[in-house]
């Protein structure tokens, strides 16, 4: 199952790869995870509740906005 | 009591957000957060053990250098 999500805030590869961190810490059982910070997105593969991203994103200081259209 | 730490891997003000942010919520009874970007360093100033930093800073995805000297 991949879904996108929209995570603003992200504004370099060091924003990026902290979301990342985040997410897999938060969902170690998660395939992949992957931001695109052109588009303020943060797609990921695995069986994981939108809930444990949007708080693993929160509590690393940037905006989760839901899953992306 | 206040504690500076080094950090690396910041790289931009969403970065030094995000770890203040990690901190925050990780020792939510800290006084005070501030990031020095150009010195690497994170100032800490409350009653938190070193560890619970180090544990944030990890899980926000960026490198914990113990305190700076």
């Amino acid at each position: 199952m991949t879904a996108t999500y929209t995570v603003t805030g992200m504004t370099c590869g060091g924003c990026a790869r902290s979301v990342e961190t985040a997410i897999r810490q938060a969902a170690p059982s998660v395939e992949s995870v992957s931001v695109d910070l052109d588009k303020n997105t943060v797609t990921v593969t695995g069986a994981v509740e939108d809930s444990v991203i949007a708080g693993a994103v929160d509590d690393a200081g940037f905006d989760f906005g839901g899953r992306a259209a």
